[in-house]
């Protein structure tokens, strides 16, 4: 039977890390998980119990495929919460997952072939899901220099699009409100169309991230309930368009997801007031990136980019490798601890990389950390 | 800020009517829906209940991103038990809603430009994905003499793909396996890449629907937990593909989705196990239809297409009106009641149609159909 090109993505790889994980616990293995960026704790409580009262009282059909309006206009609120940004809940969409909100950005604002700035080290899926929508990846090597991140000069007349993630995933670096602003100037002055990941907004240590909205309103920014609200099973996100990109969005919607899991909307807008509750999460974090900064060295892994928010740590490994892959099926087998090849992030050097996520238990961390050091010893005494 | 041109799909209109009507219901009207296909009737019971434990015990995270195994392996179950058909878990793969499905199913099979032959009328989803997506719809036109299905001759060698969906929305008319083995004949001797869509499969009155797979293994099945199993909401439904497609497949369901719904994929499982429930929201089905049957024609809507299955009537209305739409916006302010105009599902010639949806309450169609009487003589006697 007939396949496309198009098709032909790469895998994502933290998942076939996580499946092969998974498979060693079936046989019995204790596996510490550094590989997925997933909090172990689930949704707040008051999320689940917004939800079983839910399943009682209504049956939970289809929803307006913008979301459910208390929903948009709880999200529109919180960046009065969080930023101090007076938004229109009509300019909220809920999405399924920030998945979804990729998806609808790339088709509402780029043509077939167009090309689409994004920084390498990035999250996979983003020059994935670029290609199977027949879009083509400008993937842009950044480095220590700019902490990670594209700077106006990467956006050329050559593209079309852009998209910047602050935190960014793997590395945790944060691009500032100068930043922030100068990169969307300078897609302004070449009608770049421009997105902003920020689905990891709240999780910080220090340094409040900005929002692409605080720096103008031409912009898509892309959000999850799945980090720092802890729901990744649920698929539920949110975009912020330009008012007058709404309507067309609502007819991509409507054809392509219908609406986002009713269900998981309603846990959402719970999840919205419990803030006291992420905050302890937010607590483990910290506990977990200040124990892992102090303890990877020991273990060999001392070169980190500077990990500002996000719960990750992307450690250059080319002093132990140039097989990350190799290097990371090598710590799963002998150390019991699953962590992600760089080459997720970046097909070009991700070879020399690791990729660390800290959204466990401080428990597991402090395990995984152990297993690490003990692995790192047997290796060179080998 | 630039938009693209893929991006402008048609409205799903059905989804703006629903809009339409909630506005109105929100204003103080009291409105029967005929408009949409949901079930009056939710989740099963112990679907629900399996949530609400799951929500209890576990965290809901992410999960493998071609479905939970014990999800894949209950699905494969199914075909034993609906169609005798011997089915590898493998070949099943968890979507988000058969929306899902058709995003991966085109993606995989067709490069950008491929034509793709549908039937007009159709669900209006499939042209506005595949002209998203950067593939070309090609609409041909079905009427009467084919049960308003596509034939083999229609297959050809001008088309990369061709799509059926047997019960058929809007018109409810089934493709036998005579018929669905001829198109699938015809589609492997031209290389057309075969999809079938089977979501309204156990919704049937006196004809068991033949699934694709009962003609051959070179087609990719969709399938739905929305309609039989009455989970709109939810956004959960499945695919069967070829065997050498799962693994593309999986890496294209990793970078665009991640994963299905975790507590849909929970409630799901636990639903395929309500049959009895099911088979009562069928009864209901089956007297709503029985009702509509006799009382439309007495509205001015008596012909309609041979409703083998789904939850559709589809009138022709060309004595009433050449404009659908209005005749929906009339008939929703006039009687309160919503329906559909037929243009959602053909461009062409629906604006001589409409579609009445019986899945709502027995109750509801009752009086719908005393309302659809009296704003008839009402229009009449004006």
């Amino acid at each position: 039977m007939r396949t496309s090109s198009r098709g032909d993505v790469d895998a994502f790889i933290v998942m076939d890390v996580l499946g092969a994980a998974r498979a060693m616990e079936a046989a019995g293995r204790h596996i510490i998980h550094m590989e997925v960026g997933q909090p172990a704790t689930g949704a707040p409580q008051a999320a689940r119990e917004a939800l079983a009262r839910a399943m009682e009282q209504g049956t939970l059909g289809y929803t307006e495929a913008l979301g459910l309006p208390a929903l948009r206009a709880r999200i529109a609120r919180l960046y009065g919460e969080w930023y101090g940004v007076d938004l229109a809940p009509s300019r909220v969409v809920v999405t399924a997952g920030s998945s979804a909100g990729f998806q609808l950005a790339f088709l509402s604002l780029f043509e077939t072939g167009d090309r689409v700035a994004i920084g390498d080290p990035g999250y996979p899926s983003y020059r994935n899901i670029l290609k199977a929508l027949g879009l083509t990846p400008v993937r842009i090597p950044t480095g220590a220099e700019s902490r990670w991140q594209l700077t106006p000069d990467h956006l050329t007349g050559d593209v079309q699009g852009a998209l910047v993630a602050s935190p960014a995933n793997p590395t945790g670096t944060m691009l500032d409100h100068a930043a922030l602003s100068a990169l969307m100037e300078a897609a302004r002055a070449r009608d770049i169309g421009f997105v902003s990941d920020e689905i990891y907004h709240g999780i910080d240590y220090g340094t409040r991230p900005v929002t692409a909205l605080e720096a103008g309103d031409d912009v898509y920014v892309i959000n999850s309930f799945s980090k720092y609200f802890c729901m990744t099973g649920w698929r539920i996100g949110w975009m912020v368009v330009p008012e007058d990109h709404v309507r067309r969005i609502e007819r991509l919607a409507q054809n392509l997801f219908i609406c986002a899991p009713h269900a998981s909307q309603v846990a959402a807008l719970a999840a919205l007031d419990c803030g006291a509750e992420m905050e302890t999460n937010l607590e483990t974090y910290r506990a977990n990136r200040a124990h892992l900064l102090a303890e990877l060295p020991k273990a060999g892994f001392a070169r980190i980019a500077p990990p500002d928010g996000a719960f990750y740590l992307y450690a250059d490994v080319s002093d132990l490798t140039e097989d990350s892959r190799a290097l990371a099926a090598e710590i799963l087998e002998d150390a019991g601890v699953a962590v992600t090849p760089g080459l997720d992030f970046d097909p070009e050097r991700g070879h020399r990389s690791l990729r660390f996520s800290y959204a466990g238990s401080t428990a597991d961390m402090i395990e995984g950390a152990e297993r690490l050091k003990a692995w790192f010893q047997r290796r060179g005494a080998a």
